[in-house]
């Protein structure tokens, strides 16, 4: 007998349909569109010239090391160089509170694994990084939402929503995706002192930080909470959990992230990720460091600053001169994302399958919703097309959402 | 005030501790310690030549592709050349059964999240692979032991053991990890027919299937399953899910492994994956092509067992003349272990105590029993230390143990 399958999977699978913007991403593969649907990096700005000298010196210098099995936590070096790194933005940490994962979605998972209990609520922005939800759905988490404006979470509403008991408090401060979004000053140390007085534990996540094209950098939040405890011990003890990743600064295709965190959480996350996948990649743990170390990585991400700097102000521009009056968007000052808002009476479902047709994509903003709402509102990335490509693409979703707006006159009119 | 990060954990890292054999491990890294514990393969066959060729190809053919994000699924290439390899071993399966996953320990783990519910039981040789047991713990799975012996999992305690009602069945077949020992093709076919008769899928890991280093290839379970059905359809479409790896034949340090399953299951991995690590590292997967295809993973395939086989034979040999009566151990036909059994009065664990005073290792078998036992078994590795230094350590074990059987001898006596 054929065996029944469906009857067979684990109560969570119930909750880990397909991603929608995965699927949608399928049908926008097609040359002819020009596609600001997915969140990849440009692939012009990949060094790769530096990585075919860095694959030749690993397996040169580390020989058969590259190849074998490593530690769970991470190629030391690496975490060492890491450690450099976030110092640089103000993030003053040792190694042993660095911890590798492939890629930053890994981290999403092991946090899930460790702290969600089936039915325990995690306090999000709305809306939020779907990938966290996808990660976090498996293991039964609940939402508890805190909308935001174009400041970020609107931390006047945060107070009711930690009395929810949230296991954690999820938050993009930087640049946000989908929204495009940073969290001010004010409101990024009203989080953490709200955060420390009911007790619950912060995860920032942080993949676009390094990418800000405009304004001064702002302090993060795990660089406050320190601040706040005043703990003047070198490895930070704190209240806050930190990712970031190499995905936007060098190459997604390495799956390379990290999590910056206090050591007893990082024990903890080495034993959910010794049953998950071991260890991350031992050969790009060192050819990441090779191509990383020695200065280039600050060159590299100043470079890609300067190109998507261009683009995202192609892109502003055009939507200015393409888009009719009553859409609105978001002004990003760095990151991969911008946030389109249309007439409340508009839905952007609507719009992408009419976009499809004149050959321009973009992601309905209504799955980054975690609990409903966001049908008018849509998420566009400006870091994956030329500015040519930008151009063009945006003059034609103009053309759709003019035709649109002009439809729904003549029915209301 | 200090996050108290004990309390806010998920049930389920109750059963996370970290794995006894890693941290075993971290005590016999000394150089002077000559390790039969670990399960690495030998440094010395890494291909590191071929393995620069193929980055160097990779990132002048591929380009920025080989940096990119890519589909979860898997490099559709990569998946045609596993299918192909697979044929080899009688395995007939399209690209459509296969799934690519970042090491053998992720397809466990992505099991788990499919199809475990906390609680449900998972019925296991006993003893079984650690890797799945901390896999699977951490989903709430209990077990249900079926006893083995020198023809692997003892078939006539199946069915009893099938009524407990298990969510699948997981088998090692050929050289299992802990013990060495082979299931018999009697027993293959037993386990299919009883698995089909009772609804009960098979999960058959066979990381060390092509490395046999005497006597005839058995048909995985996954082959006898599919003649057992008589499906004539290209793609498999029955019970068994097979899982093996490149960790193997060809790099751990990569994390590439594959899953080979109905397409239907594969949906579904897909979809745990996604929130898991989004896909594996491109950049491997390309690389892992360009090494592996053109005949090149058969011949390497061959040189490793003309390695490993001496290997075994010297162990063997140094365990006949060195090691005292009453001490037994399996004669592996493949693979990367040998089990040793010790009077049923020793403790594996004291000898390890002693051994490491004399400056060699093993793993004590103990936790490789779900439900406890085997306190006098010991996982001995022959693939990573030299034929010299296998010479030398097994003769310093024979010298612990000799002193081990005389003091029980004295104490009894």
């Amino acid at each position: 007998m054929q065996t029944p399958w469906d009857h067979r999977y684990a109560q969570r699978t119930q909750r880990m349909g397909s991603s929608a913007i995965r699927e949608l991403l399928k049908l926008t593969e097609k040359p002819e569109i020009i596609s600001f649907a997915g969140g990849l990096p440009a692939p012009e700005v990949f060094p790769l010239e530096e990585f075919r000298a860095a694959c030749g010196r690993v397996l040169r210098d580390y020989g058969a090391q590259a190849l074998q099995y490593s530690t769970t936590e991470g190629f030391f070096p690496l975490r060492e160089l890491i450690a450099r790194h976030a110092a640089r933005y103000g993030i003053e940490v040792t190694p042993d509170n660095v911890f590798i994962t492939s890629g930053s979605q890994q981290a999403l998972d092991l946090l899930g694994k460790i702290f969600i209990n089936p039915g325990d609520r995690i306090l999000v922005e709305s809306p939020t990084y779907l990938g966290a939800l996808q990660a976090w759905n498996a293991y039964g988490a609940e939402y508890v939402p805190v909308p935001m404006d174009e400041h970020g979470m609107r931390t006047d509403a945060l107070e009711e929503a930690l009395r929810a008991g949230p296991k954690f408090i999820y938050v993009l401060p930087n640049f946000q995706n989908p929204t495009g979004v940073t969290l001010s000053r004010e409101r990024r140390q009203q989080l953490i002192e709200l955060a420390d007085q009911y007790g619950v534990p912060i995860v920032e996540d942080d993949p676009y930080g390094q990418l800000r094209y405009e304004g001064d950098h702002l302090p993060s939040v795990v660089v406050l909470d320190g601040q706040y405890r005043n703990d003047c011990h070198p490895c930070y003890r704190g209240n806050v959990i930190y990712l970031s990743t190499f995905s936007k600064i060098l190459a997604p295709g390495l799956r390379l992230a990290w999590v910056i965190a206090p050591p007893e959480v990082i024990r903890k996350l080495v034993q959910a990720k010794q049953g998950a996948d071991l260890h991350t990649a031992t050969f790009n743990q060192l050819v990441a460091y090779e191509v990383a170390h020695g200065g280039f990585l600050d060159r590299h991400i100043q470079r890609i600053r300067d190109v998507y700097r261009e683009r995202r102000d192609v892109m502003l521009a055009a939507m200015d001169r393409c888009f009719p009056p009553g859409v609105d968007w978001t002004q990003p000052e760095g990151g991969l994302f911008l946030w389109g808002i249309l007439p409340d009476t508009m839905k952007s479902a609507d719009v992408l399958k009419a976009a499809i047709e004149e050959k321009v994509a973009f992601v309905p903003g209504q799955p980054f919703f975690p609990c409903g709402g966001g049908h008018n509102t849509m998420r566009i990335n400006f870091s994956n097309a030329s500015p040519e490509n930008i151009r063009t693409g945006i003059a034609r979703l103009g053309n759709v959402l003019y035709q649109m707006v002009r439809e729904q006159a003549e029915v209301t009119g």
